[in-house]
This record gives C-alpha cells, structure tokens and sequence, in this order.
C-alpha cells in the first residue's frame, strides 16, 4: 500500500492522460457531481453513514456505465397505445463477481441496476512466507464461461489483486475481453499494468490518481 | 392525451435537433442502457414489478445529473493519510418540489441521491366547468425563495400542468433560474413551449419524442 | 391540533387499557427495540435523516404486522429436494392508500414488504369557509371494491381525517371489513371515534397516547 | 447436508417443543406472515427476484427482533412541543458479524435497520485432507471485545460452522453473552448442540425443523 508524497503536486489529479491506456480502458464521465462524489470519499471527516451512502453514488454510477459497455441489440417494442418502438435490450447471461473484501462494497450497486443478478466471489490472500498473492477462496456461478462478467473491486494501488482474480476467471474459461473491471479509484502505475496484461479486457474507473484512498474497505465496512 | 400516429415515423426519436432549445435544455447522455431503459419504460408487456425498477434506474441517472446543474465550490479536504485533495462541494440549499401524480415516482429516487432533502409538492387539477389548471394544493418548504429547487414531472406531452407549477414557484418567490426541471420524457411541443415561457428555468430530460409514454403514473402507481 | 399538556401525566402511556376498543383495534407488540423507535420519533433533538431512518423501521413493523391481518389459505409446496411443505399463502387482491400528506410517508416502507403493490390516495381538506372537512383529490385502483385495502395515516387525533377517508372507500363501495388502517400513533378519543363509527374496520397502531407527534408529517418531508 | 426423509412426517414443523432448548434460545414470533415468507422460501418454483426480496423481509424482522434482545437504558427526551416522554434508548456499541458465505445474505438487512453498523465476517472451510472445519479468514472491528456481537448465519443443519466461528469471536475476548446469533432455519439437533456448547449465547431463529432449506445461499447468490 503505497502512497507517495510527491507525486500528486507534480501530477494534478484529472489531467493524467489517459490516451496511452487503449480503447478499453475507459473513465467515467467527470463532471461536477461525481467530482463532489470523490471528494466526500477522500475527505477524513466525512462519517461512515454519509461515506457509505456518497459511495453507494458513485458505484451506483459506475455500473450503470459499466452496463452500457455490455452488448445491446435491436428490438422492436409496441406501446400501450399500439405504436412501435424501435429500442435496444441487453443480451441476457451477465453476472457479478466481486473481489473481497473491498469488492463486496460494490454488490448492492450492482443489484440496485441488475435486480437479481448472480454475484460470485473470490478471495485472494498473501501468503504469508512467500508473500505472494494466493487465491483462498472463491465462488462463481457453474456457467461463468457462458457470461458476460462485471468484476467488482473499487481500489487498485499496484493491480496485482486484480491480476490474480482476473487469472482465476481464465481458469474457468471465461473470455478476456467478457471482463469489465469495475472500479472507483486506480492509480497510474495499476491501470497501465492492467491494460498491458489484459488488453482485451475492459475497465471502467472514475479516476486516475497517484494517491488512491485507501481507507475505503475499511471506512465502508467498519473493520480494520 | 395525444399520441399521434405518424409523426414518430418521420421524425425517428433521438434525432430530433434540441439546438432550437437553448442552452438551458438539456439532455441526458443518451447511451445504449439509456436506450434500453427508455425501451422498457414504453413496452406495454413490461411487468409493473419491472417498470417501476427501471423507472427508478432511469429516474436516479436524470436526478444525479441534475444535481451536476447546481452550483459547486471548490473545497480542499485532508484525505486519511495527510494529503490535501482539491475538491468540489456543492452549495447547500436545494429541495425537491414534485407535481402530483406522476412527479411523486421521481421522489424516491431523488432521496436515493440527496438522503434527507426536503420533498414539497403541487397538485394541479383541471377545473372541470372552465377546463383551466387550478393550483388544489400546494405544500412547499417555508424558505423556498431562499432554495434552488428541483421540480419533478416525468411526462410532458403540453407543458400546461408544468407552466402552472412554475407560476406557483414564482408565486413563492423562487427565482426562474434557481428552478431544475427534472423530467424523463417530453414532446418537441412542450419542450418549446417551456423554454419560450421561461428561458431562465434549466430543463432536463432523457428524451424529446412526439410519443410520450402517458401510462407512465398509472403503471407506476398501478391506479387509473 | 391539540396536544393537553395534563393528561400525559395522569394517563402514562403504554398503559392505557385497549380493552374497550374491540377486537378490531390492534396494537403492535411493543418491545424495547419498538419503544426505542418512538421515542426517536419523538425527540425534538433527532435529525431529519434519522427521523426518516428510524420513521421507515417503524412502518415497515406496522406494515409487516398488517399484512399479518389478511386472510392466509394454506398452500403445499415442492421443496428443491422434493419434499412436500405445508404453507401458507396470502390471497392476492390488496392495494394501499395513503391519506395525503403524511400518509405518504408509509407508501415506501408498504413498497419494501409489498414489491409491485397498487397504492392510491386521497387527499383531504378543511374547507376554509365552512370548517368541514372535504375531499379534494382521490385516485384509486380501478377495482379497489374488489380489494383488501391498507389505508395509511400515521398520526391520528380526533379521527377525522380518517373518517371522511374511509367514506370515500365506502362510496367506492369498498366494504368496511376490507379496510385495515395502519397507524403509528392515535390519541384515545381517535381511536374510540373510529372504532365506535367502523366497528368492522381494523385498526392497526404503534400506540394510543394523549400526545401524538404532530410534527410527523413535517418532520419527514421538511415541509410545513 | 443432511436431508432426513421420514422425520418431517412425524414431527411436523412449528409444534417443535424448544422448551428443552432454555431461555436464551428465541424463536421470532410465529404469525400467518412469517409463515408465507417460510413457505416460499422454501418452494423450488420461486423466482430468484422473489426469493431474494422474501428473505430480505424475514432477514429484517430477524435483526429488528434481534435488536431487541439488546440492552436498553431508559432515557428521557423533549418533543418538539415542549413535552417530556420517558423512553427507551439502546446502548451503543454494536456490530455484525456475518459467517461466509449464506451470512453475508444478512448484511443488508442489518443495514437497513443499523445504518452504519460495523460488519465483520469469516469464513471457515472444511480442510479437504482432515475434513476439519477450518478458519480460512476473518475481518472484525477491532475492538470487537467491548461490542455486543450480532452473529448472522441464516441455515443451520450441525451447528459446526457457527460453532467454529464463536470459537474465534471468543478468540477475540468476545464474551459469549455478548453474542446474539440470527439465524433463519435451524434443526433441533443443530438447535440442541449450540446451546449445550454455548449457554449464554443467545440464539434467534423463525423456524426449527428437520428440514432447513439448504439451497438458500446459492438461490440468494445464484452461485453453487
């Protein structure tokens, strides 16, 4: 967990170019509310009840994009009145997968927007010898292969976890490029090693910074 | 009530020119999820269950972007770890003002997004010897000229009940320009009729279309 | 709107015998977590976003108790390993009305037990002239004759509002035994009025004390 | 996972005598209510939409009673007209701790009447060599042993798991009689071994049967 002291003055936050990051790597559009969002979660004072909720926000935000990066087809509706309605409707065969524990902050966003979606998990622990990432834990729905998955995970500082679960869905023969990383906060370093290893997959953040708040699992849940 | 037949198809929805509206007209982004909870919204065979899920999903997107309409200040806060992070707050001092009936379903979604904002309301009827709108009731924060104040009507097809709502407004003191009309669906008519009557007033909506989904209140409410 | 400053001491509440008021009149089991709720509800000192918090608890109670007084049939089921369960089932066929204004504040928490439920409502008004309560608005399910109906008011004084509310189900030709009122605080002589004048009717409280808290609807809309 | 075939024939659910099962162990009140949301709870043909939003109803009035069985100090407040009203307040210092993964089922209804709580959680595996149940992780508030502890484990069939996870609460300096565990379906035998094991822990369920609906995690989930 790294939070450097330099960085930020010589690297404003919202100007970092995101260009070199590819097509796939997308950031929620930044406007004055969700600036506001970011700042309550930042800010020490802000308490529990009102960080829960200002994060409950932006996540909630953060998956109805996340949804419009899903693959929508034509589909011809008749109104009450009888008139037809050429709309859209997103093919079926999505699910949820969050990244404990801070993932789990994210569950509740995504049924607000997907009713009864299936939400799967999985836990990655350091090892406490080696210190390397292991998976302790995880739970997925049987035909993951078959579905579009929305990974959840809203802090990324070096992305390793990340990599790991994102390794742990290819074990089960899910598709690079039917990931869609969700996420709140990335850091640059963590968002240029995710694309460069997974450059199928998409992401979608609200913001790239140097210093990523790293409270937030802990504010969320209320345990260290 | 009218839905006519064959405008809508020779002015398919999404292309109508708003560039006539003003800089106070605005639009939600209107993305493929967009697209497709409009589709729900005015499929006859959605279940109510359904359409009130994805009323409220379509409410919240047009609430939080209407928020993004109020006036922000900067504002530095101290992150956990000692950084200073330059940030954005809006000023205090809004509520929410639905007009009955249908404007009543946005008010949960705006306490999804302002927790404890103060909610007043108008009932406008039709006086049914003269057919003329007559304010019946009105319930508004006492210090309402002092407020920004969010108006909610999902569906416009003339833009009279709205009109009147807003002479309430002025009646009240409030300020033409403190008013944010939040509305999911209005006909090209109304939208000009609003804007022509109060140019100062800020409207948003997710779609400018000559059918609008006029079940809307009695579906949600599930009276006639 | 009368609040007696003595009676309160000589009538301590939670003790006042409901014997006299039937079988119809219902009173919440009142627990330590239930006497924490109201006495929140009471204090002058609770913000307005716990009012709401603390508001909705309680009403989700009331509402839970007061699907608790439908009629049930019993119901077998298949259980995924296929063993055969005795249930029951409530009758379907129920809507709610709200008593405006106050009584919208229990159409959410009547939403959160009862998902898709119709809700109507009926406004009611004191003439300025005449002093007599009229009806000003009411829209209601279409076959609410056909219904149970959960009539919501949450503050009750002399009954009065109530009253002219339940003639108007009535000259929808509502019959009385299909009303159940869910109520959070009723003053003694409210109650012993309504079950005096609708015998038939059921009567759903939190408590019967001399002082109800008046500030209820205002508290938790912030409107006055 | 235990199904007993022949056992619900004679000993038919909700005549369970628990009078051998002492005073700290709480059955929620029985009402025509609460055995519809048991009944479809249990009913293979629920669509998950509904099962969710089923057992998010009994999920609350589990908690809500829970937090009745919560210490309590009376406490004087003033309402807003002047009053003084003798009531009821909880001590402070709570949190949840949920047992993974059908636990974690319970967050958001604890939520809903705790706003802000704390919640921990654990998950405990059988090791695949000694079939021992095994804790893999655990996330608790860290000053978890001055804090009355509501434990959340909705299915219980042995007891062992929750077993294990008391075990590392008291690890903690957790006193038992500082537990509260909410549970939804519980067997007697399961019922009888954690109150042998844990006298002063109180235990709360709806229903104790031989036949505990043990698809619950995965139909919540969707995830086997």
């Amino acid at each position: 967990m790294v939070e450097p002291d330099l960085i930020q003055d010589s690297l404003p936050h919202n100007n970092y170019t995101d260009s070199d990051l590819g097509s796939n790597f997308k950031k929620l559009r930044i406007t004055d509310n969700v600036r506001e969002l970011q700042t309550v979660l930042r800010d020490k004072t802000t308490s529990r009840g009102d960080f829960i909720f200002y994060a409950d926000r932006l996540i909630r935000l953060v998956v109805e994009e996340g949804l419009n990066q899903l693959p929508y087809r034509h589909c011809d509706v008749t109104t009450p009145t009888g008139h037809k309605y050429e709309g859209l409707s997103y093919q079926r065969g999505n699910c949820g997968v969050s990244i404990m524990r801070s993932g789990e902050a994210m569950e509740q966003g995504l049924r607000d927007c997907c009713r009864s979606i299936r939400i799967g998990k999985i836990l990655i622990q350091k090892d406490e010898d080696t210190r390397e990432a292991k998976v302790v834990y995880a739970k997925l729905p049987p035909d993951i292969d078959q579905r579009k998955v929305l990974l959840m995970y809203p802090i990324m500082n070096s992305g390793n976890t990340v990599i790991k679960a994102v390794q742990v869905l290819k074990d089960h023969y899910v598709k690079e490029d039917n990931i869609i990383l969700l996420n709140l906060f990335v850091t640059p370093q963590a968002a240029k090693a995710l694309v460069k290893r997974f450059p199928n997959m998409k992401v979608l953040t609200s913001e790239v910074h140097p210093v990523t708040p790293n409270h937030f699992g802990m504010k969320y849940f209320g345990t260290d």
